[in-house]
């Protein structure tokens, strides 16, 4: 088994209840990452509605309280409304009785969606990932995280600028699938590295959309922030495939870290 | 009384629970539309969070379960986490026993947030609104929602392109406040309309980031989508006020409308 695949395991508690154990493997800056957690409810909702044919996330939209750490922690779900052709559901992540995550999600089938392509973004250029950089971790952070996956960063993109993009795939070769996208859509770095902030920036609010089940191999993924006033930092994320297609992006609200010395 | 605030009428029908009334005023297509109806929920909000201290909606996720009529409804909200700086809460519009739409927030307080502007979005060009145009609703269209404002769209916005932009004021003179930047990141036409597709896009999910307190008088909005494939449409929406700031972005999910003959 992956290790993308034991973080996200759900052991049944009940009917719509489901226990699980974070790993601090997944921890970076003092918190279990937001990307695998989202992971995780994704993972429990896919549990809940796949039953009704409705097994791949559409949207997803997830609001952070607090921050996990390492140990047991459950999920519990609710199906909001069962559809013909989606469903609605809700689930929350609770841990030492607090809850950390609040989520709200539609489910469909990508399968069954037409592929008439009226508009798209296309991926940017960037050099194969045998010619693009990895980059070292700020010393101050704490990043277990960051052993879970390859990130090689394109050189030659312009510096200053409030974006950042790079190839990923997680470093036990484990093939991307749409959990993984909901990961992907929050694994860069925040774009506030570019004005040398380097702390992490907490998510308030994330919501990601899967375009489509994604091929095997790399996935491109860039981040750009396109507003960015004072408290609050808004940031845009897009998931390609090795095909080149876009099969996920999603948008978050951020608190920015504080100014690094 | 403004008929935007008319509509935003909340009746305290228990600790956390609102009883509301639905106006066919504000249908479109044969239902209500969902922008008032974010405005409504993002009312009750505002009674529930409010008071904490954080009037203010600064992510706001709905999702869009069933349509709604004109009559009686109700909403239900829940604090999730009150918190020092933003707090989250849940809300649900029922409507005949039956959920509507699902909605979690975090509301803050526009006001303290500092205003230092790393990046942002500067507004299209436009002419002014006397020189822009109103557009005929598609005759087969139920609009008595149009009546509630006025409408300019850019006559010299390139056609073909999936975006519109235009400039946006209540009927009434109102002036624009959070609650109405709730019902402006979704009050254009879809952007199908360029397309030739001139029925209603139903929304799946929309979050709107509310970014600072309107200035008085017009509005500037832009919707345009950059993803639109097969069975489902991604949008983007933004909104400036008469200063030309960024004041409230949105992104939804939307299944298109059937293809015109």
């Amino acid at each position: 088994m992956s290790e993308f695949d034991d973080a996200l395991r759900l052991k049944p508690d009940g009917p719509s209840a489901y226990a699980a154990e974070l790993s601090d493997d997944w921890r970076i800056g003092g918190a279990i990452n937001g990307g695998i957690l989202l992971g995780l409810l994704g993972s429990a909702l896919r549990e809940t509605l796949g039953p009704g044919g409705h097994p791949d996330p559409l949207s997803l939209s997830a609001y952070y309280l607090s921050s996990s750490h390492g140990g047991p922690a459950s999920v519990d779900t609710e199906v909001v409304r069962a559809g013909g052709t989606v469903s609605t559901a809700a689930a929350t992540l609770c841990q030492d009785g607090v809850d950390r995550m609040r989520v709200l999600a539609t489910y469909g089938d990508l399968g069954r969606l037409g592929g008439e392509v009226h508009a798209t973004m296309p991926p940017p250029g960037m050099p194969p990932p045998q010619e693009c950089v990895t980059l070292p971790p700020p010393e101050s952070l704490d990043t277990a995280f960051l052993n879970r996956f390859e990130l090689r960063f394109d050189p030659e993109a312009p510096s200053g600028d409030l974006a950042m993009q790079g190839w990923f795939r997680l470093a036990d070769d484990r093939e991307p699938d749409v959990l993984l996208l909901l990961m992907a859509v929050d694994v860069l770095p925040p774009v506030t590295f570019q004005l040398g902030r380097f702390g992490w920036a907490p998510t308030l609010e994330l919501t990601a959309h899967v375009h489509a089940h994604p091929a095997p191999g790399w996935l491109r993924v860039r981040h750009e922030s396109r507003h960015f006033v004072g408290g609050l930092l808004q940031e845009d994320s897009q998931v390609w495939d090795s095909t080149g297609r876009l099969v996920a992006s999603g948008r978050q609200l951020a608190r920015p870290p504080r100014q690094s010395n």
